[in-house]
């Protein structure tokens, strides 16, 4: 749609940008090593071409067609091939594998571009009318399966894209908050805050293809919560269209009405109408902002030192520490001449040694600070001080400038690498910090015992992020290999094996990619089945034919199974 | 019941404590310049005498009776008419008025007191097989109605005491997490955590007689939630006993999992079921904690540096400023030799006069900090450059450690005013920077004008406290003179005018005293009348039949009328 960014049809990001290994010589032996594939040969499992694919016609009458289109205007309602396709999948690596085989299911009919509150809520109240689905449509970077059309769904699925409504509507300076509208995208957004001074302080691994409203839907967070909160924080007020109302919370900085209407929205995916626009808190541009690498001598210690400092004085900006394995990931990744290994220098390698260091578990960190000049060199100290004691060192700016340049990368490289023949994708979790280094230990096991049990060579790596002052997000990444057919099977027995872990050591389904279809078969575990049954009976409250959004969040299969192997 | 600590059955505290007037010169001129009643005489409308009270018979069949006491042991059940009344009421002043009137409605008929989850479970089980209703019960210092018998009930009314469940459970240190019972008061939670060092740091008003149970089912925020956080903050994790289940929720530090369960217990009022215990955020009791007293020139000044405060780097622990007619009632409210007064002396006033304040608009403000002392030395020197900057002026520790002594012991003014012949009680709000003043402004406009509608003399009075990134809490207390009858029909007058002003002007219908009956009347305008349903969609889907706790939270009655006006 003219004005509306969208990401490749079968693949993450912009079209004409993607991962590249020639500039960085240790990506393919380090990749050889681990994932057991060769990545320097010409991609042997490319997409589908868009001319191969076999869309079927949209399930759209005549009514409902003319319906929509008087409200959003004729332009504004699309039928088109590619339109549909691009509306048919999230960003998960079940949505690449299916997209870049042609494997389209049951997809959306019609995709309509509203550009108001009042034109969402007359489509709301239209699809309800007419017993058809709507799915709201932000970025289209979800990675749990809430964008998907239930396989055996029958009536006419509307995908509502929201990219027409992506402007920040007003700034209240004195409080600090800003009215945008949810279709706004992430650097639209920030843009037009900074323009003014502004930013919403809110950077998740998706920003660059994520929108506002996609954020609330599935409580988000930023790589920078430690400072600025996760997006349940952050967001202050918010309006949704439902059927037959309009749901309107007023910007309010802290209130004892409950049970939270306001939490209820957070994380509803769609499942209970369409955000509109949101109220949400926005900070003045800082002084300073700094991030700094740090190395530990091994993950347990890295872990504790985070601990540490988010039990100290210390307000940073971000904490994140890799462990060994997605550190040597790192280094691979590194570019010849500018990347972070030319921080890894044979002098200061000899210096660790003679230290004692096994540098086979060296493990990489970066912490950020932002604020005054005064407060940024004093939180500087602090932390230095905490991980010195630790055992850690301070390797300084360097690898903070690399950190920011590349943090919005990673997800290209799952393309790069469905390509050439394995399937990588991420799980997160949060924990109470005693429970973080079992946690960890686990979930590696868990994992290695899938690839085994797949009988595919794998690799998984961590790190910890977000922190809290009870505990934190570790964010595992983990890639199999793999040969033609059954590649979905084996990467649920990894993705299952890894989810499953999270749930019995103690952490939660997911830190920050909320539920969807892929997560669900574990809500009933991570918050008991009484507290699936109030989900459901609050969704089925506010949408009893389930027009909205079906089959996302709670989970009607057999526990601990995923809903897409199933079908 | 032996073991359990309650209020007196008439009044706010324990029997033996009450406020005293004559040891405070200006205590008695102050109120008979600006409330028109006269102190100084013997109480001339003191409370029935629990003799004269006219305590129905209890409506409970044997059935249910011996089921209780099978669940819970015949000792733990009590039709007995002093435990029945001091279960009748929270602690609003119109509760208070009601109670000693001996207007005591329709009340609770059987008391029981569990020992454990499993018993709770069990009892409201047997409750809703009775068709019987069910009040959970903490501390019972509710001032929103949250523990009132719908007037029309014809069930037995079964109010479930936790005060047998106050344990501390288990700290996990290394996360900062505190295992505890939901019946544990303020300070036998508190003792117990700081035995071993630690400490919640939620310290609302009524903290000596209120629960943790309570605190969570009515989203309590405490003095210093500023650095811990309000109790929706601080509850990572509960179990809470439901119909034929147990919600359990394990604690996490964050999650994506939505919409929150979490949240949806928080402030539920008991209309989900009853709380049991609760996994909370503590933390190290600090090395150093001062609360310093400051003066700024008038109010606007004030909440204007306690804006800046919170917008800079600085990280207090409470920030709280009052208006001129707060800061009068400070003054006029201290003991003679060693109150707040001492420090407003001849000197201070002659040089504040000099520098052009009107020492009538003069406004008292305490800001306090935690930490290591190199973080509580830094915070002071921030905040006193921003207050310097106001023009407001740094007083010193002493006002602050009156502050600290003093917090708790507001509340039984209450019980010595209705003495006397006036009522008191407070209303709070939150709402963003930019509408604090106008709002605090159009407040005591419609305070002012609901005195004159009622030909009664009466004061209102604010202070800012629990400050947030985008916004504040304001904390009004007011008083109304009365003559004889009609006294709740005059409170309401004004306390409606309050609550109405609070939503008109963009603030929420109250800041940390929940919901209840009391504030049910403005719940529609408060998340508008699409939230309202949300609320009661999920209420009614958990108890369908309304059995526990009936008639809270959401309002049935004519928009803006308190239900208990209608009764």
């Amino acid at each position: 749609m003219k004005g509306v960014q969208h990401m490749k049809w079968w693949g993450w990001g912009l079209d004409g940008i993607s991962f590249h290994h020639e500039d960085k010589p240790k990506f393919a032996p380090f990749v050889r090593e681990r994932v057991g594939i060769d990545v320097t040969t010409p991609a042997a499992r490319p997409p589908l071409r868009f001319e191969e694919l076999d869309v079927p016609e949209p399930r759209l009458d005549d009514d409902l067609r003319s319906t929509l289109a008087g409200l959003v205007g004729e332009e504004y309602v699309t039928t088109d091939a590619m339109e549909r396709v691009v509306h048919t999948f999230g960003k998960s690596v079940r949505d690449l594998i299916r997209i870049r085989r042609g494997e389209l299911g049951r997809m959306p009919d019609v995709v309509v571009y509203p550009d108001s509150t009042d034109e969402v809520a007359r489509v709301v109240d239209a699809v309800v009318a007419a017993d058809a689905v709507l799915i709201p449509f932000g970025g289209g970077s979800n990675i749990a399966g809430s964008l998907e059309v239930p396989r055996g769904e029958t009536r006419t699925v509307v995908s509502v894209d929201l990219g027409r409504m992506n402007k920040l509507l007003e700034i209240d300076e004195e409080s600090g908050l800003a009215l945008i509208q949810a279709g706004a995208l992430g650097p639209h957004l920030e843009e037009q805050l900074q323009q003014r001074g502004w930013t919403i302080g809110h950077f998740p691994d998706s920003f660059s293809h994520s929108t506002l409203g996609g954020w609330i839907a599935t409580r988000s967070s930023g790589m920078q919560s430690d400072r600025y909160g996760d997006i349940a924080d952050i967001t202050r007020g918010l309006t949704m269209a439902m059927p037959g109302k309009v749901l309107t919370l007023r910007p309010l900085p802290s209130s004892s009405t409950g049970p939270s209407v306001r939490e209820m929205v957070l994380g509803s995916e769609g499942r209970l109408g369409v955000i509109t626009e949101a109220w949400v808190n926005v900070k003045r541009v800082a002084e300073e902002r700094v991030v700094l690498g740090y190395f530990f001598p091994d993950f347990a210690t890295g872990l504790e030192a985070l601990r540490e400092i988010h039990k100290s004085d210390a307000t940073p900006l971000v904490g994140r520490v890799s462990d060994e394995r997605e550190t040597q990931f790192s280094l691979a990744t590194s570019k010849k001449s500018k990347g972070i290994s030319k921080y890894v220098t044979k002098g200061l390698m000899a210096y660790l040694t003679r230290k004692g260091w096994d540098l086979q578990k060296l493990c990489l960190s970066f912490i950020g600070f932002e604020g005054s000049r005064s407060h940024v060199a004093l939180q500087q100290r602090l932390v230095r001080e905490i991980v010195t004691r630790h055992g850690g060192i301070v390797v300084g700016k360097g690898p903070g400038v690399l950190y920011d340049q590349k943090k919005f990368d990673t997800p290209y490289l799952r393309d790069f690498l469905l390509d050439r023949g394995a399937a990588a994708d991420v799980s997160d979790t949060a924990a109470p910090w005693s429970k973080l280094k079992p946690l960890y230990d686990n979930v590696i096991a868990a994992a290695e015992g899938a690839f085994a049990e797949i009988g595919c060579q794998g690799y998984i790596m961590c790190h910890l992020s977000h922190n809290y002052h009870s505990g934190a997000c570790l964010y595992f990444t983990f890639a199999v290999a793999h040969e033609g057919p059954g590649v979905i099977e084996k990467y649920d027995v990894v993705k299952r094996a890894i989810q499953s872990e999270f749930i019995r050591s103690g952490g939660t389904l997911s830190h920050h990619h909320g539920v969807g279809v892929e997560h669900s078969p574990w809500l009933a575990e991570d918050v008991s089945p009484a507290g699936q049954e109030l989900i459901g009976g609050l969704l089925d409250f506010a949408d009893p034919k389930h027009n909205l959004n079906p089959g996302k969040i709670v989970h009607t299969g057999t526990p601990g199974v995923s809903v897409l192997s199933e079908q």
